[in-house]
């Protein structure tokens, strides 16, 4: 599986965009049968999922043995732990609430060498799913080693060229549901008017930076719209609501005359 | 979630059938999700899913607090396994290949209490998520703690009498792919006219014998028609096929033009 | 075990008081033991315990199963695990050294809703938990996710107005061993008079914010106490002193002649 | 903490007894909080327990860095088990349900090496831990690693000299609820008459055969009663136990003037 | 790595022979370091060292990404996980203490397909690890899935034959310590004549059943002598042998005025 | 295992130098096996290595158990996990990217108790490993619980004194890969002239503080000429180097003929 990590940095940027597979069980089991699915990439959720440290290296892992890319989002502000997953191999780390362009300078910082950054050396993993040797992958870890800053608040769109233009940040992705909440005042909204002229916006500044824009989508039709508006790295759905559809599906086939107890 | 365990046993016998998840993957993040789908219970696999006896113990927890009776499937002849988890709170045991009325006693001594079996004292979780005392539940268990048995091989076929009818066996529970494979000498063909007709033998052997039969089903349409044929505790899928296929259908709708990357 | 989150916001503020257990040990069967006695909550320590944030999130669960609302004390400045562990159904967060209106200020952010807080929207079991669905909980998030400041230095005595009225704050916990620390210069000394006029300080000033005053207490006797001086949230013991103090009386009764090994 | 193994085997046929702790949560910071405590040894127990082959190992690990050795119960009829944590280092096995001299065979054949037994060669953590190297272990280990049959049905009294004269059974541990139901047909009654008579009888036969007796006891009363009545190896109470009467003691000081809720 | 588990079965007969890793610690660190070295394969133990189900099933997927396949030791008797480990990828598995044909019938039993075997239908990791779909996995697993045979005992050389011819059975492997206990009465001398002279058999009657010999060896140059004996089939050392003796080599380096402590 | 803890703090000062091994397996068994040979102190690396809290927390058990100090290597700031793990007995903590005295001052601050630093009180397994109560565990902690800043960047260097200078920094340690890259401008050379002139100011400086210099060190030999320049802490190797070199020499044994594939 040797050059696993390096491709998906050309992935997300294409016009046909690429999809990620978005898990929030720390689960082995779910990695492996999704990164086996035509995804680019899974992406293992530490922020609002369950995945600890040794869970989203072990989650790298496996889907590196599947021939695929992961990316990890910390928690907020935990950088050091995504300077580690990098070493474990994963692909880039999703940072979630970069409001400001200091946030985005502590992002690169602790995923780019130097002099672009500041990350500290001591590659683990990610040397044998580079496929790469030390000072080679010293020399290159910089390009494909993915830093993506979440924009999900009124004031991250505010501060939006600030941090697109941080040197070392690759892109930046939308967390639809908290942005239309401070940009409404507090629904939960993420496919109202508000959210979609910030994409809109976040799309047209990015490609000004010549960097990605992404987006959480809940589901495939939402993610080729995603992507046919120029968002090219699209999420699609999250484990547990691709596990909970099928078994709603599958139940009402079973008990057609029955309405399906909701929880 | 008091009473949690007793609920299975008379649903498992009733004509409109019971249902349960099939869940391989050892995680409690998967447990839950489909425990508050409308299903009857959930079925932890240790046999040739990745459930370990304590992976298993927590299954059965995170099953009772979203108000769902779980079973396990033990490995083969692993019945000591079996006790330990009806002492955690399990309503039942699924023991696969018995194949005699010898393998149908030792799976009833292990989870019965004299003079029905031989089944140590010791109840952990099982007594706060039945809500009885001690004394209250020695006396009841026997009644709500299933013992069923899988009939996979051409042999358990021909010995089903004498399991049906061993003391302390609550009902049968067919395993289609490995029946097929038995009876056809080497196809895995678990829709075919050989395991029809066993299917048809089993259903009105174990009414004869007062004891439910069961069936695995991939999917809710066969579970209905399972049903329907009298296999009143019908699974449904497993989660791994509900996920992956949920993920495919996801896929094809964000990338309609493109044929998914078959694995 | 829907709704038991939001039991606990009432009870810690009326003048009968409301107790909880202390939970050091990273351990499930610890936290489903001490959440069936009468305690109120259960109380999960990450900065001098044993916790982790997946033993944390477990043990919420496993608090739940048994009725009962967690609480977790995180570690010091660790305020996104905080974030976490509300997303994992936390009933609140104690948060250790608070002693700045900017700390307060950071936590509040951390664990409340805009436009109180910056807390980011990804709820987990924190729904079938409280039993609300998104928007619902989105709204009433606030008023019972508990946001708890630790008061255990002299700074923090000298900052309490700013701390207590720091919007989003619920209210104080005194950890009287640290404070003792710094009020005396030096010496563990939780039960003297240093730490007791700090107490009745902080009393005073937590109602005189309208926010409620806990005490870290090492037995019942204290709590008692505690509750009667306006401490309405008081902690008895924690799950090793329990444990240990009951085996020296079991062992004494086993071996009355023999004075017992101390360790 | 060379040496740790060795300890035990001499103390469990002295005459003023030797007491372990039970220990049922599969958590090393019990077995550490206990065996700092002045118990001569700690059971951790996988029948009726939450330990796993992992945890056990870790467990004996734990118990010898307080100093103490460690027993474990294993599943009913799991002596594979039992020999890979002699080589981690337990100090002896205690085997439930050991009905006959054929049950008692299987238990010495592995613990003890050739030619009193068959277990197989390759020590582990008990060599460090008994502060010996290979040949001395492989010499000396059989007198003092303690497979100890447990005595819990009227089948094994009714065995009892074949068991108890079985080479390499150290003693005999009577599990007394077991017992009363099996005497009783359906009581558990622990401390009836039938159970007192059986272990009058298990005494003298012990001694008659130069082994050991152990017991089962709620409490440190029970424990020195035990002794005194010839069972000189007598746990006490469990963990669990232990904890939550601790808890229901200083809840009631907490709050004297209510009572209690019972689970 | 599709097609990483069949590459064993044509190595282990080879007369250059194949090499494996031994390994007991149960951490996948050292599978993936060890799996990235010139081994063809490695081995983890269950019987000795101290992986669990968990463990080994994750170990087989470490030494896939690495591009390795493994085997596992189980304990002893413990054919199911032998099953369950075959089915989560395992190249094949080495049973301890097979002593009589019925011994190796078990063996064959639990991980050969009908007609051959009786294992149970449910393969998980096998398949991507094959690269095979069902029926092609099920119609070929026989074939490379390896079933090894511990000879250890007098009793298993006496019965070598038995074993050797047993249907299903693919080859043995010596265990030279257990093999010289029982030979010499209580030595443990794996270098000595009467084991020697025994391997010497061994090989002779491997060869005239068409199965495959192979030996436990304690480094390279044994190993190297092992397969220039026959044995084609050899283990180098374990995980912890290596990593102390290069810890004491280097610290001589050190230190060299200083004679290193030993333990 | 009673004063473990203590015996560190004088030894890294000492002419003829410590020595530690260098773990960054999250593996028990790996620090046990390491723990017995002839280091003075185990280091576990959090930073780039594997251990998580929980894991790291038992790794200072196993080293006590085999009588040695551990040391934690934290994440970058994380330094509320450094006060954890001296709580449950770390003999100190390695920081790294310490490059200035405002970060100085956070380590000190989180590992020393007042009025030296900021620790917070709430010893755990620190008391039983060191044999103090609390009030003397108070009193004598900060002198022997190590705050170790790593120097390792430019920056760092140019600040030497200020850090040096910073009250409870007890040390300094040097991570020449680092510490090469930014003085290089990109190369990997920590054997250079650059870190060589960079390691005799670090140790002149540190001796004009008072405090101690070590090193990261490939080898034994390194080591000892580190030593030698008055580094008088100096690592050896790490766990998989010395593991992978030691599979290297004896696969060469196993096939001279061979050349040993690389990986």
């Amino acid at each position: 599986m040797s050059g696993v990590i390096q491709k998906l940095a050309s992935q997300v940027a294409r016009p046909e965009g690429a999809f990620t597979a978005w898990i929030g069980a720390n689960d082995l089991a779910i990695v492996d049968a999704l990164a086996r699915e035509a995804f680019d990439a899974v992406m293992l959720d530490m922020q609002h999922g369950g995945f600890d440290f040794v869970g989203a290296a072990r989650g790298v892992a496996a889907a590196a043995l599947a021939g695929k890319p992961a990316l990890v989002r910390i928690p907020v502000e935990d950088f050091a732990t995504g300077s580690r997953l990098v070493d474990a191999g994963a692909a880039g780390i999703i940072a979630p609430m970069i409001n400001s362009a200091e946030d985005a300078r502590r992002l690169a910082d602790f995923l780019k060498y130097p002099p672009l950054g500041r990350r500290s050396w001591g590659p683990r993993a990610c040397l044998p799913l580079s496929g790469l040797a030390g000072q080679a992958y010293l020399e290159s870890a910089n390009s494909f080693t993915l830093a993506i800053a979440m924009i999900e608040t009124r004031e991250a769109v505010d501060e939006l060229d600030a941090i697109l233009s941080t040197p070392g940040i690759d892109g930046v992705f939308v967390g639809p549901s908290d942005l239309s909440i401070t940009l409404s005042g507090g629904r939960v909204d993420p496919f109202g008017k508000l959210v979609a002229d910030a994409l809109a916006t976040i799309v047209e500044r990015a490609r000004a930076n010549k960097k990605f824009a992404g987006l959480f989508c809940f589901d495939g039709v939402a993610a080729k719209a995603g992507v046919e508006r120029g968002l090219s790295f699209c999420s699609i759905a999250t484990d547990l609501l691709l596990l909970r559809s099928a078994a709603k599906a599958e139940l009402a086939a079973a008990r057609p005359a029955v309405t399906t107890k909701a929880r």
